[in-house]
């Protein structure tokens, strides 16, 4: 299969939202007016699946057939197994991350929690079992979780990180507002609320 | 200026995250250790400052000074002015953004928060007055807010963002995992943890 471009990437990620909400075929002028991107773009990002997407992924006159087009897309970017991932550091952010509506999360598991303070693992509702931070190497390894969703303060981000990457952990999604230090093999996404504002701001100036 | 590449803009606003938390100077060597981008393009990235940065943000031997370097990107991007935001829906997650450590929002001020619910506005715990949804018009003409963070539901958010945009707001941080149809004068970025996870599984099958 052809390597396809990390932007392309990045684009069918956000494709996909757009699909899962589609029942109705969707044209590439209705997915550009929904996004911005242009036809050709779209057209060429959807290319790229063609060795995967063999079952009506492929535009018709009346669009792109939503559930086939997604199908193909996650077969294409990797997405069709499932993945667990636990929450670390159970303030409000955390917990309101640990009670998210399941449908959020699609191929993901939330399979535990963890907090330095025993009093939030022993209070808080929650669907999945919560755990002291003492036992994330061993519940990380005897459930086999992969992601981890970093929501502690700023000042005890880097220290929670090291101890995920000890306990084997691959991917982090870090809400703390700091740059994280870790091995390259460690996948780390950062969501800066801060950021998000300045990117609206900058948007917001021109 | 020199018009300055949405690209290059998005390594500039990671940028000063990191330039923040630094106290000694920063070579682009080190630069490029803690992001993974390229010396060249971080020079590159950090010459179209050069119109503003005529007071010591050029590197020296012993690298860029973080203050100086600073200021010159947030001339640059035009982050020199306070901005004004607001959180819409008051759950788990539009709490946490009620309460978060305000040095998390640097030229942001938060200025009121919205729910249809009224007993939340009337019980929850906050730093700025709380109001009823259907005040959000009075309100955030009144107080000039020009962003909101959108915490509701995914049922909720088209119509939400939409009673914004009527509001007068300039921008969105849209938490909700739908995409929403807005006017393109309004600035829309989104913060899907579904996507986020996704964007990660991508790169740990690598």
């Amino acid at each position: 299969m052809e390597q396809i471009p990390s932007l392309a990437k990045e684009r069918l990620l956000y494709l996909m939202r757009i699909l899962e909400h589609s029942r109705e075929p969707l044209t590439s002028a209705q997915i550009e007016a929904l996004t911005g991107w242009s036809s050709p773009t779209i057209r060429k990002d959807i290319s790229y699946l063609s060795g995967d997407a063999d079952r009506g992924a492929v535009g018709t006159s009346s669009g792109y057939d939503p559930e086939s087009l997604l199908l193909a897309i996650k077969k294409a970017l990797g997405l069709e197994r499932r993945w667990k991932f636990c929450v670390v550091g159970l303030g409000r952010l955390g917990s309101a991350y640990l009670n998210i509506e399941s449908f959020e999360f699609k191929e993901f598991d939330l399979a535990a929690g963890f907090d330095s303070n025993v009093n939030r693992t022993e209070i808080l509702k929650s669907p999945v079992p919560l755990y002291p931070a003492y036992k994330m190497g061993e519940v990380i390894s005897r459930f086999g979780i992969e992601i981890a969703l970093l929501c502690v303060p700023a000042g005890a981000a880097q220290a929670a990180a090291e101890k995920l990457a000890a306990a084997g952990i691959q991917g982090i999604v870090n809400f703390a507002p700091v740059v994280l230090a870790l091995p390259p093999e460690i996948a780390v996404r950062n969501v800066y609320v801060a950021d998000e504002l300045r990117a609206l701001a900058i948007k917001i100036r021109q």
